[in-house]
């Protein structure tokens, strides 16, 4: 029996929930055809050159993305750099000219007394009219429509407070409100700077300097237009032939190999590329002001063009290993991280609630999972030992065990399993690259086709060519 | 010789400490009943819903407990946390008001000659007298029976001091007494500030907030009462389900497998709700004030819910096997564990004597754990090393001993052993996966039951069948 | 061929270097006593109660006296603890009224110009003249035969320094010298109050809470000598027994099984508790200052005490495995260590020589040292990155080299190894457990020995015993 | 078939590129000459001394030059920390000195208006006139030509600075510019103090003591060029020999075995340090002052020097494990180490572009590097998480989402990898060492050379050696 007969009667089966049934009246000549298309459909730009002389466009394009999308974040991250140094720099001149007393330690800057409050403000409206005596002329006054902008004063204050001390009753309500008519106790007049409209006209540079960016910008969203189409060609091709390739049935896992999860991460970046770079023209022209979407956008962009590329390296399977082993591990390591988050959320409850009010890194469910988080990777262990207040025994008592049982059940058991869990993969995958793997129905079939990729039979025209599998599928199902 | 008569026989015994004898005379109707009652036992939730049409209340219960249970855990905390954030600004704000030259910077607030301390007491009965024109009067004196309470003093002392620099004579009783007559020398005026009654009148918001809360407290009480009613019964079945097997003597081990340890687990963490939640009732009607206690049973009990759900994952093997591998592995894990704890222990003895004279972090026996604890774990490792402070050559090079010596031994080698563990284990659980386990007598007893789940077998009348459980002891013992 | 002739024909011989000549003219019944005797000594303390029914003495001993070191230790390191804090706080109260404008910062008090320093002497002199009135009589002058000690100062300063800036000289000689006449300028008046003598009278307590302590010492002396005497005794027995064994010829590895390297560690920890406990009452009587060498003896010894009690562990063969996987893997554990200390050490010079002027972490040799090993165990890795100060480019460069294949080459790789040879280690010593390890030629001698522990052909008499023991040299190799 | 003839049919060939063809037409006795200076090249020291006799004058030389060399760097490194600890000391003198109101607390010495711009450098002044009293005469002026210098100040400031806050237009050019003209607003004064010129003349000792140190750098130089010398003699003859045995055309691989890496590593260090060392005496005399280069190459050359000492190593197997080991992993170590690299760099440049405006780690690419860098080994992950500054929900959510998704993927799947990747290439030389390695073709031609190293045939006169090798392809390849 030959390996395609094998085949039909639905031979090495790797899928038992594929039910099927044998189809022996095709045509042989067009399954022949079929299984060449398939393995023309699967192979590497090299061999493609090799088979039909197709230049290599689309790696090339690849490559040549990575190369102006770097450029791009490269510029947009130098220029940003700058532009931050600038601003604090500036808010801690400013800090230093209004507030009284102000000293660079890292503190808030608090007041407590009534006096002091009108003190300090009454400096601040002072320093703010001396402007132009105190520093060298680098400050000016912010005008609208040639009227000076007067002094406002922010204020954060609870919406509601009623303490009643005489029958110990305390009433607050939680929410914070900004207004701007009376003056705060428990507040930080150090807010009060943050209020001075520090006017930095940002991303304005000389004229030439910002059509060169837009044009680069433009180049930027055209290559990654052209790689989105040529991308989301190849994924239509791949559905076409899935299409075309039911008439064997195949089960849901061999469809999915027509469909190249890399050409979805390259169309998934080229989207964001194109949206990013939009975004940024328009930041730069002033009509918007959404910084960090742009920038969150750009920055995924890039880094998946730097993990999509790494997808030619699988002709070279040495370099390969790497990601094919985080591949296969992949879905086991998400069922062990299953239980593993559940046990480290039981955990992140339990100190919040217990240890909150005693320890400073317990305060917030958030601040509980960070440190929890970077306990397991050997991080501020003593510094959570030692940050617990009150030597409540109780609580302290608590703690220590809490601590002593949370970091070796994380460190030694479970990362022990997950090292466990990766090298079990990467033999099994070593195995496989001595042995071979086993082969999937759909890379049995195309196996069949032993033509070397030079022999001239795949040269066929290429309109015909995507002719046929348009009309493959009413052709082959009638 | 079928499975049964050899299992009768006294077959794939792996326990050879079990001493039986054969007992043939059993009615073989009946030894086919009570096999079907000890498959259904261990059937999961779907297959009984499956075999007998019983709908899985108790896992349905137990995912609605863990719902209500965290969601009352989280509003715990969120209130908690609010109101330790305004307990500290105040302490702060406090502190400022109070104290005089007080400057926020960790330091302790250290006062040395006699001069100093009067002139600082009397700042602090100026500030508190003229408290209403400092502040913009949030605060409030307080009044027990509209009297005013005075302004108090703490202090702590050494019980008995005597020093007699003359014959170089020093003789001081180490416990310290807190009392309100004369003045002391060595103390930390900061301690004052604890001493002004800071009367937060806590967990007493509006009346209708308040009483929501305790009727989802009461909720909280009621779904756990249920669980823990459920749970106790499935374990008082499973008591007499092994009662009835003794008609073949099983061994200790094999008993075990009748008790769910997850069912124990659920048992303890409803308690500790049950508890927890009726003291956060009497604690929010200010009947009592244990808030710690409070808190640690219900952070304990959401916990344990959380880890207790995930045996539901054991339907689903590969979602169970981090479960599975760290339960195999616990035995040998808690064998080794007992050898390093003693390397641990001498290592923490040996440090705490030499470098606690000369090294912050080795001062009191606790803290050596803490700090070695850390190392072990990659962190304060540096610090460890700089924090030593004379340059006491002898000690200086012990110290370094010590550390080259410690922390490769335990990062090392006995770190590594752990991951040798694991990996071992791991092996033997991915092996039983695959190969099968070797069946326990009880799982070979139970395997011999073909009938599918659906069979219909199953579904005899619940009282009834609760009866023969009762019964079934003394019907066939005798 | 009998298990016996195989052996004296050298059968199992693990030991290819040892040469031996078959000697099978010994009388059969002297060699099956001498068997015995063999047997007997490497039983376990309950294989002997059942042999000869003795008392295990010896770990009973041990038992007791780790009870009472540990005792010892933490009364030591409490009294200890209490006086290093007293201490402490003195200190920083003398700072406080001695040191003029002193603040709490963790810095050095530095002072610059010739008449501040003029003006701090001035300040501490006339403080300490009103001392009485400043404090609250807890301090007292020291007198030496009734006269008052006078204030003296304490100086540091470069033993020749001769500075030529016309002709650009610079010669200064790096020896500091302690001296007390002129002043000094570039030296920290800080440590001027180190020499203020603090007339701390340590370990002076009531006289009989003294008694107490000296008598306890005592008794821990008492049975670190008779444990002293069992375990020498015991490694007597084993060399005798060795002796007597040579008329085998065994090799020098064989030799040593019969000297327990155990004992031999507990005859060194009774040694240093003996000594230790010694220099304790000494040093309470005031005759001896030594405290460092004290507490590092009785620390040591403590933990060898802990260490050496696991030994009981070894015939609970699953708690032993920890130990017996360490000592299997310490040769080859050493053999790395021995070339990775050769790279660790290449790093150490070449960073100490190219960093140490720029690089806060790598000014000395065994500043460097630490930070690199802090760095191997995921310490102090960002700080090192950031503490460089200078941005000298070529510097720079090389840091960021010099870290980023330090960090990888350590942690990746060499601790990979070691997690390699562990891991390779436990799995033998397994496979050694479940299949047996090969057995050496001593054990295959003991073990032909079948008699169970109780039959009763060990009992004999004691005092013959030992005079055969000793006799056995002259009868047998004459 | 004997050994040979299947070698000369070109029988174990492990590199199935290398083509061959056979050459039967060899002299047998030629070819035995050959294959014994082949062994003979390829053997220990010891073995060519028993052999020859030749005493190991390569080795001793290289233990002496570690010696020597390393005590150089110790000496050097030592007066270098000595001038370092000097040269701070006087710095923060200075600084205290001169800076008014200066404090010692790792801050910038910021000032911000004009008025105190004015007052800080007319108190500089001042205090520079006064210096003579102010200090105990350490310090003088310097003279050039007998005219004291002026005092000068160094400003940074932007070269082009314009703020139009009327239309919202500024426009800064980054570049810093050092002039000495006008006063500066934002910059730090504290730069002054770097101006002061601080006339330290390095690396100036007493007479003798310098003669003695170019003497002992002298030695250095000799020593090297000597272990250069022969180091490349061994080279030239290894590729001399490889030259002879292109008679049996062997591949590339193979003809790398004939140069030793090992000599070449010895030969850079040898390199280095000849420069580094003349570098260091022209340094000393005065001519140079380039310190940081001659640093870099002496610290190079000895590191290289002790990693190069342990290729004696390679003939105690059991030693030189680990440097096979690393050996063997390290193509393998690259491979992975390039996608590692890969997805590195992707996630260095998201996050500085998204989080760089926000968090103070992220500021420059560099410190994004440093920072993951830190986190993959565990170190800085608790900061990372805090020290995030707006709470910018779209920000906040996406550093979490950063942070969690790099740190796992780091520590636990690429560093698991690379166990799996060390412990596999252990597991494999561990095998090789038990049941030998596949031979390579050279060293299964030289293995058949039976003779034991005593035998005398390696006896032949050196010279005429020599001048065999040299003819040898002359004559062979007519």
């Amino acid at each position: 029996m030959s390996d395609r007969e094998h085949f039909l009667s639905g031979g090495p089966n790797n899928h038992p929930a594929c039910h099927r049934t044998a189809k022996s009246q095709v045509d042989p000549q067009s399954v022949e055809n079929f299984r060449r298309k398939l393995k023309y459909f699967f192979m590497s730009p090299c061999q493609k050159y090799r088979a039909r002389g197709r230049k290599p466009w689309k790696m090339m394009l690849q490559i040549l993305k990575i190369v102006i999308i770097t450029f791009q974040l490269v510029s947009f991250g130098l220029s940003n750099e700058m532009m931050v140094t600038f601003k604090e720099e500036n808010i801690i001149a400013f800090k230093h000219l209004f507030l009284k007393n102000y000293q660079d330690r890292n503190q808030d800057y608090a007041l407590y007394t009534r006096h002091e409050v009108h003190d300090h403000i009454l400096y601040i409206i002072n320093r703010y009219l001396q402007l132009q005596n105190l520093t060298v002329d680098n400050h000016a006054f912010e005008r609208i429509d040639d009227v000076f902008t007067p002094l406002s004063i922010c204020q954060d204050l609870y919406r509601h407070a009623n303490v009643l001390p005489a029958n110990e009753t305390f009433d607050i309500d939680p929410h914070v409100e900004t207004g701007t008519s009376s003056f705060v106790i428990i507040t930080q007049l150090y807010n009060l700077i943050k209020c001075l409209k520090v006017c930095f006209a940002v991303f304005v540079p000389a004229e030439l300097h910002y059509q060169l960016i837009v044009l680069f910008d433009c180049v930027v969203i055209c290559s990654c237009l052209l790689s989105l189409i040529l991308c989301t060609r190849s994924v239509y091709n791949g559905m076409l032939l899935q299409f075309v390739s039911l008439i064997w049935p195949v089960c849901w896992s061999e469809r999915m190999e027509f469909i190249n999860g890399w050409y979805i991460l390259i169309i998934i970046s080229d989207t964001l590329t194109i949206v990013g770079s939009a975004l940024k023209i328009c930041i730069q022209s002033k009509e918007l002001t959404s910084y960090d979407v742009c920038s969150i956008l750009l920055g995924t962009a890039t880094m998946l063009v730097w993990i999509g590329v790494m997808h030619y390296l699988r002709f070279f399977q040495k370099y390969y290993i790497l990601i094919l082993t985080l591949q296969a591990a992949l879905p086991n390591v998400i069922r062990f991280s299953f239980c593993a988050v559940m046990i480290f959320l039981s955990y992140c409850f339990c100190g919040w609630i217990v240890l909150g009010p005693h320890h400073e890194n317990f305060r917030s469910f958030n601040m509980v999972a960070n440190c929890l988080f970077s306990m397991i990777n050997g991080d501020e262990i003593y510094s959570t030992f030692t940050k617990i207040r009150d030597k409540n025994d109780l609580v302290w008592m608590f703690s220590r065990m809490y601590i002593y049982t949370f970091v070796p059940l994380f460190t030694f058991m479970i990362l022990s399993l997950f090292i466990a869990l990766i090298t079990d993969t990467y033999e099994t995958i070593k195995h496989y690259q001595k042995h071979g793997a086993p082969l999937s129905e759909l890379q049995a079939f195309i196996a069949e086709c032993k033509d070397p990729p030079k022999s001239g039979k795949n040269i066929v025209d290429e309109e015909s060519s995507t002719f046929w599998c348009l009309c493959a599928p009413c052709v082959n199902c009638t």
